[in-house]
Parts: C-alpha cells; sequence; structure tokens
C-alpha cells in the first residue's frame, strides 16, 4: 500500500527531492529511516577517514542560489553539521543573468577551499553554458554534460552520479537485495535523469522500463512492475490500487514539505557525501604517486643534428599537460606560452606534509676551457630516471645569461639528446626573471646617484620636506622610512618630533663615492662598460664618478633569488643589500634608499621557479642562475624544494652546481644546503677522458685551437694520472662532507673501450660507490641508464652529510679550512686590503656568514696552469667582498671578470629568423 | 521477408557498420540505395555551400588507425573524393600503447587544417584517456563523454552524434513517415550507442523497448514491435519469422562484406558529413558576429578609491575565457599567467578576409603638465561601448615604461574606474617586451664598440680570418655578411675570390667614434646615465668615447616595434637601422654589423600584441609605446590590425595617440597611418575645464604646486577663452586630415554644470560633430556612455581622409608644412647643423621619408610658456636626426630630454609587497 505524497507547487529545481514513500512494514517493505541513518553514518565515517589522515583538511560545498528562499540551505547546514562538512552559499537575485551566474561558477571553480558546487537554480537558468561552466572534478550533483557522458558509457572512476539516482538506486537495493531480472518501471523519465536512472539500474541487471504519464498503457505497465520509479510526478500520482503488493514505489519530486524531508535529506546527504568524497579524492592526488608521465620518444640519428635541430625536431608536451601528469595544480601554474610556466610557491603548502625525494648533486671534475657536460648529464640522468625507469624525477638547472648566447659559448640547455627544450626559449628571455634582476638592480643604482645628487644640492630642510611631504596638511613617514629610523636608533614615528641633528642623520645617507660597491649591469656582454664616468651631463652638475657594469647574472640579486626560501626570505634579503659605505662608514642598505619594497615588487614573479621539459618529456626546473666567479654558480633553493616535493618519497631531483666541484661543490654544501636546510643523498662527479688526460700531464687545451692528438689517440697513462689526481682529489671533497659519490664519464666518439673501462675502475678504486660510462649526448636517457641505475643505488645507502666548517668560525679560518681541505693549499695569506675588509665586516657583525670562493674554475689552485690536484701553495687572498643580502663573504683569489666580451665573429652573426617558418637558426 | 546478414568476425570497431537489410519492395519497404544517395548528395551540397563562401577552404578528416588494414581508409576515401573532402590517415602499429594514441590525438588537436577526428582502433584502445583527449570539437564520432553528456541532455547544438545512430534514425524515417507513437526494439543496446540510440527514438516520439540478446521473452518483444534495431548481433540474428510483417529491421554490425557495402557506406558519409558541417561551423564562427562577452560588473564607490585598490578588488576574467569570447582560437593565444596573453600575428592571415571594424582615435588639446586623461577616456569609451551598448570595441594602448612608474609619474592603466587590470602588471614587466628591446638596443650597442676595438688592433687578414673562419676547412660567408658584400657592390659569395680591397672593405666598418649615432638604454630613470664615457677599464686599450643612455622606450627598436606591419617587415627594418657613419661618410647599419637576424630572434615575441582587459572585462591590446619626445608616440600598427578584424564589420578600435593633437594626432596620421595604410573613422579630442581655464589665460599649472583658486571655482570666461583658443585649434588640425572630431570633456568634480555645458556648446561652434562630458573615472562605462553613443553616430558619417603632405615633398617643405598647418607659426628657421643633416639625408636617399617632429607638448608652439593657439612665430628647428630602420626624420625643436630622472623622493618609497597575501601597495 502507498500513500500519495503532498507536494508543493512546481518552479523548484525538480531535481531536489525524492519522495520515497516506504511500504507499510507489513507489507514486505523496509524502514527508510535506517537509509537515512545508513548514509549518514558512511558519509561521517568516510569524514573521519579523511581527517585522519589530514586533520587540517575541511571538505567544502558551495551552494549557489537564485532568490532567498533559505530551506534547503538550513537543511543542507544541519546535515553537514552532524557530518562536520562546511557550507558556503552565494545569493543571487532571483532574476539574475546568465552571465552573473557563470561568474560566480567560475570563481568556485577557481577555489582551492571548494570541493562541490551545487547549483540550486531553476531550471531554466541551468543552461548548457551554467552546466558546462562549472568544472566536472566540482560538479557533485552530477549534471554537467561531461559527468553524464561518463555515467553512459560506465565510467564512474571520476566525476559523479546525480545524488538522486543514486538514492533511488539505494533504496531500491534496500527494498530488494536481489534485483537481477526484476522490471522497475521509469514513469516520467524523459530528461537527463531518466537516462542516468535506467543506465545505473539496468547495469544492476534489472529490466527497465519507461513510460509517459500520459500513457494509456500506464495503468497495465505499473501493474507488472516489481518497483516504481516516479519522476517529475507533479499533482499526478499512480493510483495505490494499481500497485502489485511488495512493489516498491520511489516519487522523485520537488518538496520540502515537512512530513517528508527525511527523503530530501538522503539526496542532500548523498551529495554532500560527494563533496566528502570529492575532497578525499583531492587529497589522495595529491600523495605520492609514481607519475603518469607521457614520455616524448626519442629516435636519435647518427651523426648527431645540431642542437637547435634536434630541439626543433621534437614537439614539447603543453606544459600545462605535463603540469597534470606530475600533480601540479591548474590553480598552481602560471603559463608563459606553450612549453614554460611558473610554478607557485604555494605549492609548498600544499605539499609540506608530503616527503621530499631523494637530492643528488651533479659536479664536475676540474675541467678544460671546453667544458665538461655536467649539462647534459644531468638532464640525460632525470631523461634515464622519468621516461625509462619510470621514476619521478625533476632536473634543476640554472638560468644562463643572454650575453654568452650571442657571445662565445652558446646556450646551456644541454645538448645533443639531452636538452631541454624548446632550447631557443631556454636560451632567450625565458619567463623574464634575469631582466627582472637587471630593472630591480639598476633601480638601486639610479637611487643611489639621484640621492647623492639631491643629498649635495639640498639643505636638511629641503630633503626633509621633500621625503616627508605634507599630504593634504598631514606629514607621515611611510614604513620603509620607519624602518631606517629604527636601525638610526631613533624610535620616533611623529615626522615633527625629530630634533635638527635628527632631521639631518635620517635624511642624510651621505653615501661615500669612492665606497660605493653597487654597480650596474646589462644582460649583454658589453666589455666597454666595465669601467665607465657617469654623471658628465651638465644636468648632474659635475657631479661625476667612475662605476662600472657587470653581466646581470652577477647581480646581488640573482644570488638572493637563488637563496632565498619565500617571498618574504626575498624582501629581506633585499632589504639588507649593502649598497656602499657612508663617509662616516656605516654600511648603507637597500631599505635606507627606500627602495626595497620596490625591488620586491619588481621581483614578485622571478621567484616563481619556470618549468620546461626535457627531449623526453620529463619536467625541468629552471631557476637563477647566480655567476659562478663571484657568487655560489648554483640554481635556486626554491625550485630544489619544488621539486623535491613534486616527486615525492621515491622519485629523485638532480640538481647541478657550476664549475669543478672544488667551488660548484663547495658553495652547494656550505652555502645553498645551510641556506636550505637540504641534506644532498649523492654527488655524481662528471669526468670526460679529454679533461683527465689534461690533469694527467697531457698538453694545454684551449678554446678555439684545435686538439691536441693526445686527446684524440689512446692514451691510457694520461688518464691513469688523471685520475689518481684530480679525480681522485674531487672524490675526496665530496667525502669530506660526507656524502657518496658517483662517477659519470661522459663519453665522447674518441674515447677508447680501454680508457673508459680505466677510468670507471680507478674510479672506484678512489672511493666512488660507482662509476659508469654516459652515452646521453648521442642517445638520449637510453644512454643513462647505467648512471641512473647507479644513483638509485647509492641514494639507497645511508649519507652522512656534515659542513666544512662551523658558521661561527672566525671569517679567516672558515677561508683557511676551504683553501687546505679542499684546494690542497698549505696556508693562505691576506693582503692588507683583505684584512682590514675582514676586521670592517667583523666589526659590522657579518662575521658569521659563510664564504664564497672567488677563484678560478680551472685549477683546484689559484693558478689556471696548474692541472692535476696541486699542493705545495699558498692561497693568496687578494680582496674581501661581502653580498649582505645574498648572505656570504666573497674573498677574491686573482680578479674574477664580471663582464664578459664579445670576439671578433660573436655567435649572432649566425643567428637568424626565417620571418615565415618563425624558424630561428644558428643557436647551439 | 527479412534475410540473415552474413557476417565478418568480430575484432573490429563494432560501430563501424550499419547492416540494413531492406525489405523487399512488396511488403511495403522501401529502397535503400535511395538513403546513401541522398545522404551523399547533401553531404555533397553541404561542401559546395561552403566552398562557394570561402573558395579557400578545405575539410580534413584524419583517422587514426592501428595495425595496415586500409579497407576502410579506401571506403572513406572513395566517398571522400565523390564529396571533394581530403582524409589523412596515421596509422600506429598494431599493438600501439595508449601514450602513442594519445600523442597523436593531441597533435590532431592542435592542428588547424583538421576539422574532424576518427579513431578507428580496437575497442580496447578506445579508453577514457583516448576517448576524452580528443576534443569534443572535432570528435566527428560522437563517442566522447561530453559529446555523449550533450546528446543525452538533448543539447545537439554543439558536438555531435555517433553516426550510426544518426543512419538508424535516418533510416526509421525513411520507412516510416509517421514515427509518433510507434515502437521500437532496441536489441543489444547495452552500451554508450544504445543509450544515444534510445534517446535519439523516444526524442522523436516512439517508445523503445530494449532486451538482450539472451532474453527469454526476445520472440514475444520482436513480434510486438513495429522495428527492430539490432547492436552488437555477431553471428546470431533474430529469425525471420518472428518479425512482424512490415516491420523494419536495422542492423548494426561489424562488416565490410561486398554485398552489404553500401550501407556501411552510409555511415561513413554521415561521418564526412559531419566533417564539413563542423569545418562550416569553424568557419561561421571565423566570421563577424557580436561578441558573448561577459562584462564584469563595476559598483563604483564614492569617494572613488585608489587605482590599485579599484584594481585589486575586480577579479580579471582568465585572459583564455576573454579571447574565446571574442574569437581568438586557443592556438593563437600564447598566455602570460592568468590575466595577460599575446596573441599571434597568424590570426590576421585566418581573417584576412573579415572587414574591418572602425577605427577611433584619441587625442587631446594641449595639455596641462598634469595630463589631461586620454588614456582614461580611451578605456572608459570602450567599456561603454562593450559593456553597456554591446558594440564589440577594443582599446589598444601603448606600454608604460617602467621607469616613471618608480619615479615620478606613476603608472599609466588609466585610473579610477576606467583602468586596465591587473594595473601592477600593466604597470610592471607586462609580457617582456620592453625588456626584449632593451636586450636587442644593448647587443647593437656591445656591438658597435666591440667591433671599433676589435678592427682597430687587427689587420685586415686578422679581421677576415675571424670574421669568416675555415670551418673543417672550409671558409663560407654567412647570409648577413653576403648582404653586406651586395651592399658594398661585391658580388662574390667566395670567400677566397675578394681581393685584398675587397677584403678591407668587408672587414673594416671604420665606424666614426664621434658619428656614432646608437645609445645604449635602460628601462629606469637613471640620469647619470645622460652622458657618460665608456671603455676605461685596461682591457679596451684606452678607446674611451663618450656616449650615453636614454630610456628604453626612445630606443629605434621600440619605433620599429610599434610600425612594423609583420615579422618580415621588422626585420628588414632592424637590418636598415643606422647606427653611426664611417670615417668615409658612409652610414652603418645593424646588418653590416652582423647582428640583425639576433635582433629578431630576440624580438620575436615582441612582435605579438599583449592582451589584457579592461576593468568591466573588454579587451584592450597593450603593444609598444615608443618615447613620444622623439618618436611617435603611437601604439602599434599591429595590434590596430589584430584588433579591426576581431571586432568585425560593425566593431570599433579606440586607439591612442601621445601628447596634444598638434604631435601624437599628426604623426599619427602622417607617419603611423602611412605605415599602416588604415585610415581613421573619428578622432576624439579630450579636453578638460582645467587645460581650457589655462588656455584661456590661467594662472601657471605646475606639478607638485597646488592648484590656483581659477581651477577651482567656476570661471566661464577662461573657460570660453580656452574652447576659442586651443580647443578651436587642435579641431581645425583634426579637419586638416579630413577627419570629424568628438569632443569628450574628461569631467573633474570641481567642474560647474555651466562651466560644462560651455565647453559642449563652444566645442560644437568650434566645428566639432558632437561635444559631451565624461564621468568614467568615477562612474566607469556608464559614465561614457553619451560619449560612446555620440562616437557610434559619428563613425556613421563618411570620412574623407587625406595626408596633410606628399611624402616626395623636399624635407624642409615638409617640416614646414607642419609648423605653419599644424602649429601656426609664421615659418622655420633651420641651423646650420640642421640644414646640413637635411642635405646629408638627401645625399643618402632618405629625403622621402615622413617627418616625425620633436617639439613640447606643451604648447602648440616650440615655446612651453605660450598657451592657448599662439601665432606670429618662427620655428627653430635646431638639429635633424633619422631613424632610418623605424623609416622618419626627426628635426629637434629645442632640447628634448631622453633620459628621465627620478626626483628627491621617488613613487618607490611607497610601493610595498606584503610577502603573505602578495598584495602590492603604493602603485597608482
Amino acid at each position: 500500500m502507498v500513500r500519495t505524497a503532498a507536494t508543493t507547487g512546481g518552479g523548484t529545481n525538480p531535481k531536489l527531492a525524492v519522495n520515497f514513500r516506504k511500504q507499510p512494514q507489513e507489507d514486505g517493505g523496509f524502514e527508510c529511516d535506517t537509509s537515512l541513518r545508513e548514509v549518514v553514518q558512511s558519509t561521517k565515517e568516510a569524514m573521519l577517514a579523511l581527517q585522519r589522515r589530514n586533520p587540517s583538511i575541511q571538505p567544502l560545498l558551495a551552494i549557489i542560489q537564485a532568490g532567498e528562499d533559505d530551506s534547503l540551505l538550513e537543511i543542507n547546514k544541519k546535515i553537514a553539521g552532524t557530518i562536520g562538512l562546511n557550507i558556503t552559499q552565494i545569493c543571487l537575485a532571483k532574476e539574475c543573468s546568465e552571465d552573473e551566474i557563470v561568474e560566480e561558477v567560475l570563481k568556485l571553480n577557481e577555489d582551492p577551499r571548494v570541493h562541490g558546487v551545487y547549483l540550486h537554480l531553476p531550471p531554466a537558468s541551468l543552461t548548457s553554458r551554467v552546466l558546462n561552466t562549472l568544472k566536472p572534478e566540482k560538479d557533485v550533483d552530477g549534471i554537467s554534460d561531461l559527468n553524464m557522458g561518463r555515467l553512459v558509457r560506465g565510467d564512474l572512476s571520476k566525476g559523479f552520479v546525480p545524488p538522486i539516482a543514486n538514492a533511488v538506486l539505494d533504496l531500491l537495493e534496500k527494498h530488494d537485495t536481489s534485483l537481477e531480472g526484476k522490471t522497475v518501471l521509469l514513469v516520467g523519465g524523459e530528461g537527463s535523469l531518466g537516462v542516468a536512472l535506467q543506465c545505473l539500474i539496468e547495469r544492476r541487471g534489472m529490466v527497465v522500463f519507461k513510460s509517459h504519464w500520459s500513457s494509456k498503457s500506464l495503468q497495465r505497465q505499473v501493474m507488472q512492475a516489481d518497483a516504481l520509479v516516479l519522476l517529475g510526478a507533479g499533482t499526478i500520482d499512480v493510483p495505490p490500487s494499481w500497485v502489485r503488493p511488495g512493489a516498491a514505489v520511489i516519487r522523485c519530486q520537488p518538496s520540502l514539505e515537512t512530513g517528508i524531508v527525511t527523503y530530501t535529506v538522503i539526496v542532500i546527504t548523498i551529495t554532500l557525501h560527494n563533496v566528502v568524497h570529492n575532497c578525499s579524492r583531492w587529497f589522495q592526488e595529491q600523495q605520492y604517486r609514481p607519475w603518469h608521465l607521457r614520455s616524448l620518444k626519442l629516435q636519435p640519428l647518427t651523426p648527431v643534428p645540431s642542437d637547435i635541430e634536434i630541439s626543433r625536431a621534437q614537439t614539447p608536451k603543453p606544459v600545462d599537460q605535463l603540469a597534470a601528469e606530475i600533480g601540479v595544480l591548474p590553480e598552481e601554474l602560471e603559463a608563459y606560452g606553450r612549453s614554460k610556466a611558473k610554478v607557485q610557491l604555494s605549492l609548498l603548502d600544499r605539499l609540506h606534509t608530503q616527503p621530499d625525494g631523494k637530492y643528488v648533486l651533479v659536479a664536475g671534475i676540474t675541467p678544460t676551457p671546453l667544458g665538461e657536460g655536467k649539462s647534459t648529464v644531468t638532464i640525460g640522468l632525470v631523461q634515464a630516471l622519468s621516461a625509462h625507469l619510470k621514476l619521478n624525477s625533476f632536473a634543476c638547472l640554472r638560468q644562463p645569461s643572454q650575453g654568452p648566447t650571442f657571445g662565445v659559448k652558446g646556450g646551456a640547455a644541454g645538448g645533443g639528446y639531452a636538452q631541454v627544450i624548446p632550447m631557443e626559449e631556454f636560451n632567450l628571455h625565458l619567463t623574464g626573471d634575469i631582466h627582472a634582476i637587471t630593472a630591480a638592480n639598476n633601480l638601486v643604482a639610479a637611487a643611489i646617484d639621484a640621492r647623492m645628487l639631491h643629498e649635495a644640492t639640498q639643505s636638511d630642510k629641503a630633503l626633509f620636506n621633500r621625503l616627508v611631504p605634507s599630504v593634504n596638511g598631514v606629514r607621515r613617514f611611510s614604513p620603509i622610512q620607519i624602518s631606517r629610523l629604527n636601525r638610526l636608533g631613533i624610535n620616533k614615528t611623529d615626522p615633527a618630533s625629530l630634533t635638527p641633528q635628527e632631521v639631518s642623520t635620517f635624511v642624510r645617507l651621505d653615501l661615500d663615492p669612492s665606497k660605493i660597491t653597487w654597480q650596474r649591469v646589462v644582460d649583454t656582454n658589453d666589455r666597454f662598460l666595465r669601467k665607465i664616468t657617469v654623471g658628465q651631463a651638465s644636468t648632474e652638475k659635475g657631479m661625476i664618478r667612475e662605476t662600472g657594469f657587470d653581466i646581470a647574472v652577477a647581480s646581488e640579486i640573482m644570488a638572493i633569488l637563488a637563496l632565498a626560501d619565500s617571498l618574504e626570505d626575498m624582501k629581506n634579503r633585499l632589504a639588507r643589500m649593502v649598497v656602499g659605505t657612508s663617509r662616516s662608514g656605516q654600511p648603507i642598505t637597500a631599505e635606507d634608499l627606500g627602495v626595497s619594497g620596490a625591488l620586491a615588487v619588481l621581483m614578485k614573479d622571478a621567484i616563481k621557479p619556470t618549468m620546461m621539459q626535457t627531449l623526453e618529456g620529463t619536467p625541468v626546473f629552471v631557476h637563477a642562475g647566480p655567476f659562478a666567479n663571484i657568487a655560489h654558480g648554483n640554481s635556486s633553493v626554491l625550485a630544489d624544494k619544488l621539486a623535491l616535493k613534486l616527486v615525492g618519497r621515491n622519485g629523485f631531483v638532480v640538481t647541478e652546481a657550476g664549475f669543478g666541484a672544488d667551488i660548484g661543490m663547495e658553495k652547494f654544501f656550505n652555502i645553498k644546503c645551510r641556506a636550505s636546510g637540504l641534506r644532498p643523498n649523492v654527488v655524481v662527479l662528471v669526468a670526460t677522458v679529454r679533461a683527465l688526460k689534461m690533469h694527467g700531464g697531457g698538453p694545454n687545451v684551449s678554446a678555439g685551437a684545435p686538439l691536441p692528438r693526445e686527446y684524440i689517440d689512446e692514451n691510457l697513462s694520461l688518464v691513469a694520472g688523471g685520475c689518481r689526481s684530480n679525480l681522485r682529489k674531487q672524490i675526496q671533497i665530496a667525502h669530506l662532507f660526507g656524502v657518496p659519490v658517483v662517477v659519470a664519464l661522459n663519453v665522447f666518439k674518441t674515447d677508447t673501450q680501454a680508457e673508459i673501462d680505466l677510468v670507471c675502475q680507478l674510479a672506484k678504486e678512489c672511493g666512488a660507490s660507482d662509476a659508469v660510462p654516459c652515452h646521453h649526448w648521442a642517445q638520449g636517457g637510453r644512454g643513462s641508464l647505467e648512471l641512473a641505475q647507479a644513483v638509485n643505488e647509492a641514494t639507497s645507502r645511508p649519507s652522512n652529510f656534515q659542513f666544512l666548517y662551523n658558521i661561527e668560525m672566525p671569517i679567516v679560518e672558515k677561508i683557511r679550512t676551504i683553501a687546505q681541505k679542499v684546494y690542497g693549499a698549505d696556508d693562505i695569506e691576506l693582503s692588507p686590503e683583505a684584512e682590514a675588509k675582514i676586521d670592517y665586516y667583523n666589526q659590522q657583525g657579518y662575521g658569521s656568514l659563510p664564504i664564497c670562493m672567488a677563484k678560478t674554475h680551472l685549477s683546484l689552485s689559484h693558478m689556471p696552469d696548474k692541472k692535476g690536484a696541486p699542493t705545495g701553495f699558498t692561497l693568496p687572498i687578494r680582496d674581501v667582498r661581502a653580498s649582505i643580502g645574498a648572505g656570504f663573504i666573497f674573498p677574491l683569489v686573482g680578479t674574477m671578470s664580471t663582464m664578459p666580451g664579445l670576439p671578433t665573429r660573436p655567435c649572432f652573426y649566425d643567428i637568424d629568423l626565417d620571418p615565415v617558418t618563425e624558424e630561428i637558426t644558428g643557436l647551439f
């Protein structure tokens, strides 16, 4: 026996209520409240399970409604309260436009806090555009076309089934546990919901008949059915007398009437269950998993074509796809064109509970002037790990300066079949980080000279009136001025209260023109800017001074970008940068100039690492490239941190250190790891037969000149000499830090098998955990498989990382430790300038900064022509400088160039662009 | 009577064939070949209709297949041939991986030539990922989840219905024209196809019953049905005796067997029909249509908050959405983050048949030093046109230099409720175009000095050996060197064949250090770089020389970017740039330096305009910003061209000219319109009561000082004086070019109604087509409705554009024409330097370039303090310069600064970044 449910009028969304009228118990029916209780209970349990795994997680359902009837919201809130789930309501006007709804939907789509959206809108508002603007993964009501299509195809692993359909199915199953072969009559199921129901019911093995409310044979059909599902009944109903005894009757109709609220509640609860489920799915997706990385196929050619040809022959994956494959959320990605994107730092917060992957440093033996291929080894290694061994892995590279790209060196995106693509993007503007650094650096420079001019030409009072102007009759210090006042010990905030002496102290930086250490920068090899005189126009009133330009990557701001571990940290470091000294000997900072906030604004995007991909479609971060000559020469802390979270527990992050291991690796450990708190698992030490022969006593190697025969023919004794001197020493340096070493022999086509075998054998004798040849240049990742396996093996063993020196040691002692333990010097010798500077830095409280040696990379010593592992020398320290914002002291061992020049025939002669195909030629 | 169709084995995609066995005609059945003929015919007609509208269009179906069975392809090709449609086949290995299929699908998704993709793959390969990787708009087989969901919901306006379902429906209708109420039995329709069929058949008013092949009641059901649709039959079939006489039997089963090929052909033909239909839809979408622009709602506050607060309070639409709304294809868009994107120039080719929209120039009367709001008027106008009048419209703006943003002027994104958002993006790096210009400009500078050094220190032979090096024993000229040889009249390509004299001519640019006109640039207000000495380091061997830096936007490369109308044009202009003169008086170009290819490479992205949006979500191009002091001060030709195509026939492109109309507008007409070939329809002349009062004799207005009372209180006589002098003259200047003028009075809150009315009345008396007050700053687009209507009105009248001077007139005459007709001078007076330069330019063949006057913008004359419309003066021409690449001669009237300075308290004191919220403060 079935009672008719009273109904409220139409107009409400017909998908809102399931009015299931239970059969009286004596008729073999079942208790509906049980059903509700079960649904609520299972949702609660899902919620608890979710929160056990992540206590901070908070599922949130957003309801968009038109008009002010909050009855649905009230029920929702009540149930949500029981379950512990949050609800937010967006209330639009009753006659809101499609645009307004779409706008709200878009906002909710983008809001990472929202795990489900319910559109409580009249049917006329649920247009195709509205339904399909909603992200299917937030469509917990299962009404978008994509979710409907998934349901029809039977793919329930993604998307959502409409809760009403689920409720009906639930009730049918409660009613009768053996549905197989039973008949269900669906009355009024002409819309999508009817189709969904039919699909689901049929999949449970029941036979579905459909009928219209107006069908003449309705009575006959009702009488034959084992169950009735009545959709969109409105005021009509099936007379109870038609219903077969024992048959279930399920009504889905609009109603919030008191007596039948229970049944509405079931649907709402299932919706909420979907929200919890979605949140849980979302959480699950954030956890460690092997990536489903679609690798790009390589078919290496022989002979190996030019780098740009190889790069161009491969179509990179769209960067948003790559991001999706490795678990970067769309809202964390900022695309710059199709093949590169910045990744937001918020990812670190989202994944903070995720364990880090393994951290691999690629360093090299002392190189020839031609370079030994650390970048290609790095790229080949991740290609092998990700694309071949299917282990999550990320390469973290430095962004190259544009200067050498057009000068003499060419690009730096790897080479051969181990490249970052598109290589021209990598080598040109990329995402503008170096340009941002140039802008920021030169704003500081302009501020310095302008300030000196203004101080020289104005009285204290005039300066004060301009620096703290009266705006609408009120004078106020800006926050950056308050910081300066505090540093000066003037704890006042009212400009009127400063004494004339305080005004003078405040307005006058009193920079000593001869002690300005800040240089301008350009990202061009412009040798004529090495030493210049500025201020020669008459408008500058004779305030000329000598200064110079460095290459942009030599800017302290680049070193800060590389070492900062958050936006706040970067901002603080920028403020601390010392640009010169006042006449009274006080350091003057960027904050004193009032410019540090603007610098942070200029650098706000640069701090986000740029993602690209290798030739085999595996991910790469390109971020920061501090000049190894005078800074630490390593890519950024933030890129490494992001990558370590993204690869997860069993993944690998392969990062590269500039120059030889004695410089790049030492700084990586003592400076970068100190700043980041990260600990490396293994060092890959790159060697070549060519460089080993040079260290073994081979003749001079120089760029441009043909290679002597020794380097082309087999010569085992030179190779052995190099292994037993430079290679052994560089392995020992890594061991000083307690980190195991895998030697990667970057094989050239002139290397003989005997030479290769000898290097691998001797490297192991010298203490390497393993030593393997690599063929990535000619073969891509496949050519680095042995290395990948060796690295995987080595990282499974414990590493006992330790710093080389205690940061609190006196500056001189820190320098001496590096000189003796790393370079093999007997001692150091300080020039008087160096000693004076060290005293000054100690006075200023900079004594406990780490040391960043500025030494040639062509020898372990300071003498570029001393190859192998020189001993018996004293390391001269010509001068000592400091990058206070970056946070290191840099002793100068000899003269370090900070501005390269252009040769007679720079690379640019061959660089060209086809205006029709837009293809670039001549980059390498 | 029904015959059983013989079937081939399984394995093929079951959706491939419809084997419809016609009833013998005497049984009331119908002729099936008719059906095929009709489908082919209608597809042919659709094809013809499409090609009539666009003869160059060529629909293309791509088939991805696994394995080498080409039988399907053969049939496809045959039918396609009949219809005139192209087919391309991608043949994968039989056991290809999901990744491989996905890779091919992705390529086809991105390929604009492909209008449909058919996946001829075994069912196991049609995974959820494969199906849903395919773009639904290319899924002509209707198998993706989104298309299935659309079909279920009944939305057939987008997406595709599976051709088999359409074929069945077609045949059913052929069989019986009154389907209403008839019963159809669907046997074996468990999959998506069954659901699709059921939905479609039910929507025709038939009653569908479904059954399984294994159902015990199959015979009974068959006997009752008016039509049978048999899916996935395989080897089983319905015995003919079961079928009711007259009932249709439609079999959908895998078969390519000869006898029943006809029926397969129908399905294929429908697929091809879908391709043609899709191509036609695609073509339709390219045609002019009013945009469906979702405008962002504004709720202006009083008092009006700061610009950055207003900007931050509005959430911009994702730029890809904006692009979709205005008809930019996804493949034409290169996003840079979420709110800005570059648009590819290929759009010009795609829309080349589209008529241009109306072209509106916003210019101003002679401004006060405070500026009169041309940018806000421009933005307010497009907000009114697009968001309120629903007329397609685009604003084209200049990219501001970063120098003033941190200096004294602040940002340039408009202001109040007429802004480009996010304003901080607009004012900072944007998409890096100015940085690219800086890099390109400074590469030229570095090349100049390095080349002079190398020439000074090397013999001809050494230079030649380095410039044309022997690579693997072969010497070759690079293309750029061949160009130089040609210019030198040396028509040789073999380096060995040059005579010693030719070698010398070739290798020595012999630049005269005192005649180098190329300056370095930075995008910073760095006054100390105005005049500098470079080359003072010992490495530069005493080759010191005086030079200077300009602000980056003053680079000739910026002017080239603004005037180029294609990549090729830009490349040619870059090559032509003259950087100085040789000692023998020959101009030396960037191509002579060998650097022009590299410049094009550096500028390859900068040439694509950047799209952003206004506060009301209407589109804006930001592109190029040549310094109005020494260049033409207009945004780019390419942005205007793209925008004119995008807005279409009835749309508006509103572009802005820097400075007053006497400078910016004159250059817009004589230089920019000459370069672009575009003709303006109307000039909007911006005036303010403040500037009019100044021209009417009001006291001096200067930045920083409080405004005199005259500018705050009502003063009708000053207003009238300004209207009758400067306003009248500026209107007359526009009329010289034959273009009608609408005066836009940018209303300030101190303006009285009487003043406003007076301006509008007098402006019309002075010849303006209309004159209206604008309140966009306080109200956004709503405040510019009157202006929008006036502009719409004015553009409906004819404009008779003409240039002011013939380009072939002598340089002096062109200058005189501008001075007399535009500025109102009696005559011009040339300095000896100016005369000499003009002679030189005439000798070099530069005589027929247009003129770009470098004159103060603060007066119609050369004397900044002469307001109103000065007469009776002689315009002194101090010097004349040339930008040969950009293509104009620029006479200097007085000293023009090309490098601004920083004030004592630059804007940067207030600029800050909250490291947690990432919000920027202090920009305005």
